[in-house]
């Protein structure tokens, strides 16, 4: 099932994609939650209810999902964890060796995007790259959570466009400055559900369009730490609560290791394409 | 003025620290805000309020302060950035240069800690150390603030406990893991509002104390990015807002630097001590 966050002159609400149409989750099943942290919560119990009422809904409880205006489907995450060089490739075409711990980062919830939303380009650089992410999405609060159990810890996945300003994620040893500038965290555009994808969603195509033509095409199989290591490792630190999400790094193919090197400018458009899960699509705006 | 977010049997409110008591804000103005968010949203005119109402204030307002649990003065900030290596030996005794711009990253929330709540231990890890830091608390919404407005951003300051897992901290080359691990951000006790201390918090000493024992004995001066410049140049990359907090970093002094080490242990205390601020005290316990 994909779920979203949506917005029509009614309001903000949570939504499933049924084709090209979104039908309300509190319009499905009556008394439902309607934040999405809240229809995660609720877990599989309201994801069998919605399955079934799906098959029933009418033609009014649709909206055209092209008259939905698509928010971040987690619009406040507790945490955006952010892996890196977790792609053999990536790692090297960056100069890195290949981890034997996942290194990773945290965004602040400011930097997120809606999709269809524009990436903001910063005054201060021109140097904004595009990381196509495979994005766990954790479904129950859990801490030192084994390897072999969490899967179950897992809601779903989405896609976070990781957009880097490189040469501030170059300023210091630390690369935060270059993954929190507003308007660079595209996230979305729907939550898969994790029973509607690969265990660990592992082996789907993962890849990145700017102007259409393809930048990064890989497949999450190469990813160095898969889901569960990475959940029950991040785990070990942290208490991990639903909604919290996790970007699980990027392949190669970014920008500014190409020769010569690729960044994003005022009229771009890029689109993060993930099998199984969507395509996240941004322009790219001057700020 | 010393503000604090504190809890007794009937909730948790958001008060005045005068001398022993605590006085709750909505009892001293009517019609108040009861979050620190919204009472640092209202700005200069509630304070103004809040001083001319203490005079008055009766006995029976006061909340004597040991009988107040003191939570951390604002329980959810929208972010926690926190600068490294931001005092001159501190760098040096790491082993880093001297930065010319700022090392920074994030902290999750659910790693704070209240005043007096116990540090945790973690499991995984030995190398529990402290580190003293002065917090700016920003007062109102900004981007791109100039050096010579950044002050009127700030509403006050307050101190993080920047407790570091050492050997996470450098399993890789980012921080993050070794500064995310719950139970590890004690913050607080109190705010202390900007009009209370010298511009910028500038030349106060700070502090670190460990069973007693002096660790770290700074004063705030030796900053190399102080409290002015740093807003500025964090501004540049988010949208700050109020109740976001920015820690400044630790100076010289800290556990894994000594010869030999010193970690903390189960039954430690530390208390952080920044003058004009106040003390703020953690047990340190084995999670």
């Amino acid at each position: 099932m994909h779920l979203v966050t949506y917005r029509t002159a009614a309001g903000s609400s949570v939504g499933v994609l049924d084709a090209d149409s979104v039908i309300a989750v509190r319009d499905l099943v009556p008394g439902a939650p309607d934040d999405m942290i809240s229809v995660i919560e609720a877990g599989d119990a309201l994801l069998a209810q919605l399955a079934g009422a799906l098959k029933g809904a009418s033609a009014s409880a649709r909206t055209p999902l092209a008259t939905a205006e698509l928010l971040c489907p987690i619009p406040q995450p507790g945490k955006v964890i952010c892996l890196g060089l977790n792609y053999a490739l990536h790692a090297k075409e960056g100069g890195n060796a290949v981890p034997d711990y996942p290194a990773f980062f945290i965004r602040t919830n400011s930097s997120l995007v809606a999709p269809n939303a524009p990436v903001l380009r910063p005054k201060v650089s021109d140097k904004l790259d595009y990381e196509c992410e495979l994005t766990i999405v954790i479904g129950k609060r859990g801490h030192d959570i084994p390897e072999a159990e969490a899967l179950s810890y897992v809601y779903g996945y989405t896609i976070l466009n990781d957009v880097s300003v490189r040469d501030y994620q170059r300023k210091t040893t630390q690369w935060s400055a270059g993954k929190n500038f507003d308007g660079t965290g595209p996230l979305g555009p729907v939550i898969a559900t994790a029973d509607s994808l690969p265990a660990g969603a592992d082996g789907l195509g993962i890849r990145t369009r700017l102007n259409g033509e393809v930048m990064q095409d890989s497949v999450t199989s190469d990813m160095v730490f898969k889901t569960a290591r990475t959940v029950a490792l991040m785990s070990e630190i942290m208490t991990l609560n639903p909604g919290d999400v996790i970007a699980t790094g990027t392949p190669s193919g970014v920008g500014y290791a190409r020769k010569p090197p690729v960044f994003m400018k005022h009229g771009d458009v890029v689109e993060i394409e993930i099998d199984g899960i969507g395509i996240l699509r941004n322009p790219v705006v001057d700020a």
